[in-house]
């Protein structure tokens, strides 16, 4: 049996077709430039890539038709039992995996207000998906799920409570399926049971979060209300003085809508370097001299040391920290400079490793005096996956 | 030689006549609702206390004349040898006690720009002291002043570099005063050089700050581009996700000023319990059995443990944290509550000491097995006058 995982954006439409006991794809792609004539769909099947346009309308249904010729001529049709559709935004109302029924679609479309940019497009996806797989169920897997375990001080800003009563202004957090994942795997290298494990897990790819765990649940993350709170990111601010927006607006003219735009993707990385939100881009700019390139990852690791150690706080013992995403997985030059400015916390990076554990590889990092801190490659589709098998079973479906 | 140290805001003037060596207060009081027909201006002198309606037009002038009288008749006018001025805002500029000259007051009045609400205040004191003391020099100590050792990674927000560069978006902190003294204070209890001395200083009052020391210097601190920012305050929201502003405004129909006033005026520990902004009044419902005081208290504590264990990412060793102001020096709920939540930084209280040490005593209040931690009473217009007085005595004068 194989689940086929869909990731819809607002003109992208990520797909993976696998099994969710081992993770293995079948096939996997993405669909991109929707609702535009450059709109193509690219599968990948045992390592070969194939690239095909796509025709008018080149909305969403039409990527999935052609997915599904493409499934139907490889013969995996038959073989699929169930769709697992990542949804960014939950609420309060989710926190576990959903079978989509009409209603909970109704309520994926209220909770748009928070969350105008993904819901719509997730919702885009069901529908496209439910009308060729009519006789399959779908399962909505939410991305803010996983912190819905947070307790009331770490969810409630300092804000008049009835923001938070009648307008639902808390922290939700993001990334939740990544940091799920990434702790069940440290919990089996550790071979200790997710329930007894204390987890600080920092996901660093273009959007960045970092998770405090306690027994294996979400008891803080550093993505707030939306994903703009917390550390810097690739073209994100995370956390500011809110007065700067004010000053912005007032003193220097911005419309509140260019601030938005500021924020969110002009700052971060991009803003500082005023190079690149990439991140390897900017390393190589800093192995070149480059001091904007330098001081965008000072402060970039800085910010992130500064998060997993504020989460100290939410701890009474910590048996390690993860790195993950991107540029977790990827950067042994971040890891080390944000390992380094926690040596407080008792962590300390054995270079070699961490040179050595990247580009898929999964391991520790740490020096033998330090806490664990390992590398762990993510794989969000797998949780998709194996969540959704897991609802039909309990369904006794 | 006495120092008449002045803290002027826009409706009212505190006012310290001290000897700069020892602390030692002649005459304190404050000037209270100027600008009103209810101005009105107290002294107190060997712990009694004496309250005088002012006269038209119950200006600042006024006001500083009626300092001046009170002063000659108790024989202390020809003691005074300086005046020292608390001024909010230094920017980049000022990071020294600084003599104030014409050119001085114009960069000043040029950072108002930066503290709108203080700095305009701050002059009108200035020029009201000048006028009546115009045969002393007069001394502006900047609160921004101790932190301008930071280094980049902390100053720098993660925004496009040219909001630095053209206009001076960055952290500035505020509290220097405190921090400075408190840590200057906690070096001789250490018995420590203070150049060799790292502390994380909590300063909880109704604005509150956390600042980290290195070697003396501070090198990190919560308030930022303005007092907004940082923990939760008491009626100051603290870090929220800026996207909150969006909104507020776009979705719930606020104006951008009525968001201002909400963060800064409604929000803070007044805002989540409803109740007050008065530290004291939520302990009472708290031990009441009010839900709402409870978590108010709660994501205070819990915010303020987080900035405390953030700060862990600045040192590489830490000699103690540091509690002060209206709250770190008189409630042991609060600091208990956050000295339990750094568990894994080595803190832990002393429930007994902690008790001991309120109401103006000075004391360790850690457990045996713990990091140090220190209430010290902070004594701000101590730290102006002797500033004041070193740079006298500096300047050969
Ligand atoms: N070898 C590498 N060194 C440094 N950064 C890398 C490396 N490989 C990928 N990255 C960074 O990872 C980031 C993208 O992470 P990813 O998790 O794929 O993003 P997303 O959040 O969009 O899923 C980019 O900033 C990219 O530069
Ligand atoms: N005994 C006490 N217990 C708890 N809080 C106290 C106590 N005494 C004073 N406070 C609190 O201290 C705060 C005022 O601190 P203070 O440093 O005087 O303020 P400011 O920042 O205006 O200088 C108030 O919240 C007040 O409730």
């Amino acid at each position: 049996p194989l689940i086929l995982v869909i990731n819809c954006g607002s003109s992208s439409l990520k797909f993976s077709l696998m099994d969710p006991k081992t993770g293995e794809e079948s096939l996997n792609g993405i669909a991109q430039c929707l609702l535009s004539d450059n709109a193509n769909i690219s599968f990948k099947v045992n390592g070969e890539k194939q690239v095909l346009a796509l025709l008018p309308p080149f909305d969403h249904n039409t990527a999935i038709v052609e997915l599904v010729n493409f499934i139907t001529k490889n013969n995996l049709f038959e073989q699929i039992t169930a769709i697992g559709h990542r949804v960014v935004h939950g609420g309060e109302k989710y926190h576990q995996p959903t079978l989509i029924t009409p209603q909970v679609k109704n309520e994926i479309a209220k909770l748009a207000k928070l969350a105008p940019l993904h819901n719509p497009a997730n919702l885009v996806g069901i529908e496209a998906t439910e009308k060729v797989f009519s006789h399959l169920l779908q399962v909505a897997i939410f991305d803010t799920a996983f912190h819905q375990t947070m307790p009331e001080k770490a969810y409630i800003y300092g804000l008049p409570y009835n923001l938070y009563q009648e307008h639902g202004i808390r922290r939700y957090g993001f990334h939740g399926t990544s940091h799920y994942f990434v702790t069940q795997r440290a919990s089996s290298l550790l071979q200790k049971p997710l329930e007894q494990c204390n987890f600080i897990s920092a996901h660093l790819g273009n959007g960045c979060s970092i998770s405090a765990i306690v027994n294996g649940k979400s008891v803080d993350t550093s993505l707030g209300f939306t994903p703009l709170e917390g550390v810097v990111m690739g073209t994100r601010s995370g956390d500011i003085d809110p007065s700067i927006i004010f000053y912005l607006v007032e003193q220097l003219g911005y419309s509140l809508d260019q601030v938005n735009t500021l924020l969110n993707k002009e700052s971060g990385l991009l803003g500082i370097s005023g190079i690149s939100n990439d991140c390897r881009t900017i390393e190589e700019q800093l192995l070149a001299g480059n001091k904007r390139a330098k001081l965008a990852i000072d402060v970039f690791c800085y910010r992130i040391a500064k998060k997993i150690a504020s989460f100290s706080a939410s701890l009474d013992n910590l048996d390690g920290l993860i790195f993950t995403g991107g540029i977790g997985e990827n950067s042994n030059t971040i890891r080390s400079l944000i390992l380094n400015q926690l040596s407080l916390l008792g962590f300390k990076a054995n270079e070699q490793l961490n040179e050595e554990i990247r580009f898929g590889k999964q391991g520790n990092i740490n020096d033998t005096t330090s806490r664990p801190c390992w590398v762990i490659p993510t794989n969000e589709e797998w949780v998709i996956a194996e969540q959704t098998q897991h609802l039909l079973i309990n369904k006794g479906m």
